[in-house]
């Protein structure tokens, strides 16, 4: 079995309000052990992490490219239906996200909308005729 | 419970190239659905896959800032035993990943490393004092 990818850690500007968002806007916990340097959300499977962006850049030993647009990763959620898409697409847009796709069909067969955070990293949320779950939401790929 | 992140979507430049750095280089299986125009790998929780960068920035609607360094976020390996940190880094500087930064004690107690893939996008393999696992591999951040 290949390890899984167990921590997604987004570097942010301001912990605070990255930290508001998840929690009082998308209603997501924050664990009781974070911080003021970091904040982990207890999702099933990859647990999210919010860092200082200048200290995670630092860490990579890689040069910033804050600000300046689209850094090559997108992470999605899947929903069992496109009724709920369009719920969590309202809830992230009430929650201040930019929309920056509203939820349409896509070629793939599937339906989904693209929202970006306060940094602006882009969330896909959808939903797709073929996906299958398992009993902690996280996707079977494979039987 | 929170939905969780199902896919970690990685925009890359070459699609062969990349598939070969994980499955050949890393020992990772794509599934049998991938095809040239994405590929899946069945990881334990949150998936992994591989996009064009074009198509990907283009669906979210963001301005590329493809090759200009850290876009921002990072993804965690978390591993049981500081040797298995040592190996993975190891296993990836042979699948010719650029080793951003050798594993080291970290101010949290834990000890990691950062590698590069073909796109540049940073993994930390990670070990920590205190973390705990599901049988599946993926963390238990709270009981």
């Amino acid at each position: 079995m290949t390890t899984p990818i167990s921590i997604v850690t987004l570097g942010v500007e301001n912990l605070e309000r990255s930290r508001a968002f998840y929690e009082q806007g998308l209603g997501w916990s924050a664990t009781p052990d974070s911080s003021d340097e970091i904040v982990f959300f207890d999702l099933p499977g990859a647990k999210l992490a919010l860092y200082a962006y200048d200290d995670l850049a630092e860490e990579t030993g890689l040069p910033s490219t804050r600000g300046l647009g689209f850094g090559g990763i997108t992470l999605a959620q899947n929903y069992r239906t496109k009724a709920e898409v369009d719920q969590m697409m309202e809830t992230a847009r009430a929650a201040g996200a930019l929309i920056l796709t509203p939820p349409v069909d896509r070629h793939w067969g599937g339906y989904s909308g693209y929202f970006a955070d306060p940094d602006g990293y882009p969330w896909e949320i959808a939903w797709g005729p073929s996906f299958v779950y398992n009993d902690d939401g996280t996707l079977r790929l494979t039987e």
